[in-house]
């Protein structure tokens, strides 16, 4: 189940409707939460009677590429300055995605004798696997970096998975969402990817350390070790500007003649597909990322938001007495959150408190306020202590 | 040389700089053309505090669909009635055919034992092709309504053409774009269409005549016939909001189960190619198409524009005594209009003028303001009557 569907039904934050605790970021009162420096910017833009609507270039705005793309790599990254590194400014994400997948099915449809794979995490299975698919990839496997027992990044079955994979295979890493991994480890992951494509998924810089260049570590350090790659970004979850569809396709060559041939493709691509992505929402992420100021306002207020919940929700299991340890809920970071919690118990929540969240007890932290923390504390005691029980999982600090 | 592409070349009204007779509707200083209505709308759906910037559900803003489908084929419709008629809100009208397309490709693939044809006009031969072959058609045919040399609609051929196309052959069908069919034309071409598919492109209902029922004769004269049919809506050209992307994909089916299938395959689709489409230009299209009075005052506005422009121009090459005769000039209708001129005289306005439009002499005619006109008419003239000429061809009267 994709947390972009279930953002679609309706947020509760009442104990008698029911609660979705997969919605991305919202107010005290259930509603998505946009950013107001995001909000105040887009009427300036609304405003400006110099704006003449006219359609975007094919690749789209390109103040907005141009920042984005060295928010993710960094101003000083060699790629930029070398001028191999650029943005193809797409509709959301998920646009992101698809042009980049389908540029690469045709280049090795060509090229390779034989089928080439495609390695998808688990979490992120769902969404991703039906756009490999519809562009005509047919070997798609899902990879699990996430030991469901102890709690933490499994990164040797990780390692391993990568080590067997064929030749060329397209590894879609997930950076620096969820549960995410530590430098050593991502140094590992890059040290086996040497005959692999990485194909970075970044939806929400900023959002898991409350730190743009902490959280874009693991892309940059592949971009150092030379990888080529693609880069699909969002800005939906980092400004709330869900609903205007802000995304940018970054590519990493091995030099400009490539960059521009590369550019060439996906610009025929973009063609056929959508002929020019829509401009407002891309202005309005320009003029942010374009102003350190706005933007550092931006992500703090929404890092302390989620780092907020999270401590208040531990110490309301702690006070509860809740079986378990629940510090792995702090230690992670990121907008969603693994809450530890069986299946069985997540269909105990489902089944007699209304409350949803994905079956591996994954939930969206944002979606938590101070109007339903109560009743979500309560309710997660309730399953842990009526369903057959196992302890919560070690936390971060017992593992290391 | 699509249209679309020449906008993104810098207009000009000066006599000095190039100026590009290709560009859609502009102001009289040569920039983009909103209507004020459309402005003011968009101010005030960005000033709304209430306004969440959720992700609209995947087929887009519903209120947008339900009106940009009832406009193109009418509230009284019986396919609207009966509940078989709905929409697919689309990034803009090349999504709209994207989306159709990819879904014709698949259906056919799956059902078809032969490769199946598709049929396009000439004029839009260049935007259109690349979309069709891109989600897998490999019969792609154009053809042409237009006869150069008596500058008039040549429906014989076009007949012709459709009554030796292969059964399931996917026709487009450009209405009322362009040089359009007479009704009674219209009538034949549906006579002959019944073993083939009509998949109509209409960029801008209400352009051509300034009546929107008008413009919409030919798609509900098929929809009455009982065809099953798609329609790609678009609503850049009407309200000059070219850079917000909104279209619609009209889907005509022949009961509400089946639309209900299409529309549940037409998702997944769009879930796997842009997820959800941009929110705020069709919550400002949607805004006006469902209030009758502005969007009369847009049309309104820009009909006029139009047909002034053309009367004009026809009265200036009168006085300048340009040779042949300028009456198809306002006998056609739609922002794009045939001059009649040859290749060669399109060339000499090139090389002497840096006056650029189509090859086959076809202009927009709203990039001729009060400010280029003049030279316009100097420049056309001088074209005619220093290159091998021969007779602008018959008028429309004259043809009857």
């Amino acid at each position: 189940m994709s947390l972009q569907c279930c953002r679609h039904a309706p947020p509760s934050s009442s104990r008698l409707g029911p609660l979705f605790l997969l919605a991305d970021c919202q107010t005290e009162t259930g509603k998505a939460w946009v950013c107001p420096t995001v909000r105040q910017t887009l009427l300036q833009i609304a405003n400006d009677p110099t704006l003449d609507h006219e359609y975007l270039p094919v690749l789209g705005f390109p103040e907005f590429t141009r920042a984005a793309t060295e928010l993710a790599l960094g101003r000083e990254s060699r790629a930029v300055i070398e001028n191999r590194a650029g943005g193809i400014h797409t509709v959301g994400g998920t646009g992101a995605v698809r042009i980049g997948a389908e540029f690469l099915w045709r280049w090795y449809n060509t090229s390779s004798p034989t089928p080439i794979a495609v390695y998808i995490a688990f979490p992120q299975w769902g969404n991703l696997r039906c756009i490999f698919q519809d562009v005509g990839f047919t070997e798609i496997q899902p990879y699990h970096y996430w030991d469901t027992v102890r709690l933490a990044v499994a990164v040797e079955g990780f390692l391993e998975v990568l080590e067997s994979a064929p030749d060329c295979s397209i590894v879609v890493l997930h950076a620096p969402e969820e549960t995410g991994l530590t430098p050593k480890q991502w140094e590992k992951v890059a040290r086996v990817m040497g005959r692999l494509f990485p194909f970075f998924d970044v939806p929400a810089q900023g959002l898991a350390s409350g730190d743009l260049d902490r959280d874009a570590w693991a892309l940059r350090h592949f971009v150092a070790q030379g990888f080529e790659l693609f880069c699909a970004q969002s800005f939906s979850k980092t400004f709330g500007l869900y609903d205007e569809r802000v995304g940018n396709l970054i590519v990493v060559a091995r030099d400009n003649e490539t960059l521009v041939r590369i550019r060439s493709q996906l610009q025929k691509q973009v063609m056929g597909t959508w002929a020019t992505p829509a401009s407002l929402g891309a202005r309005v992420i320009a003029t942010v990322l374009n102003n350190p100021a706005l933007l550092n306002k931006c992500l703090r207020m929404l890092a302390e938001k989620i780092m907020l919940i999270l401590e208040k929700l531990k110490e309301k299991l702690r006070i509860l007495g809740t079986p378990g340890c629940w510090d792995h809920l702090t230690a992670q970071s990121g907008t969603r959150s693994f809450t530890g919690l069986l299946s069985s118990q997540v269909a105990f929540l489902e089944k007699h408190k209304h409350i949803y969240l994905l079956g591996n007890g994954q939930v969206s932290v944002c979606s938590i306020n101070s109007h339903n923390l109560d009743y979500v504390a309560q309710s997660i005691n309730e399953a842990v202590s009526s369903t057959e029980g196992r302890a919560q999982g070690l936390s971060w600090a017992e593992m290391e």
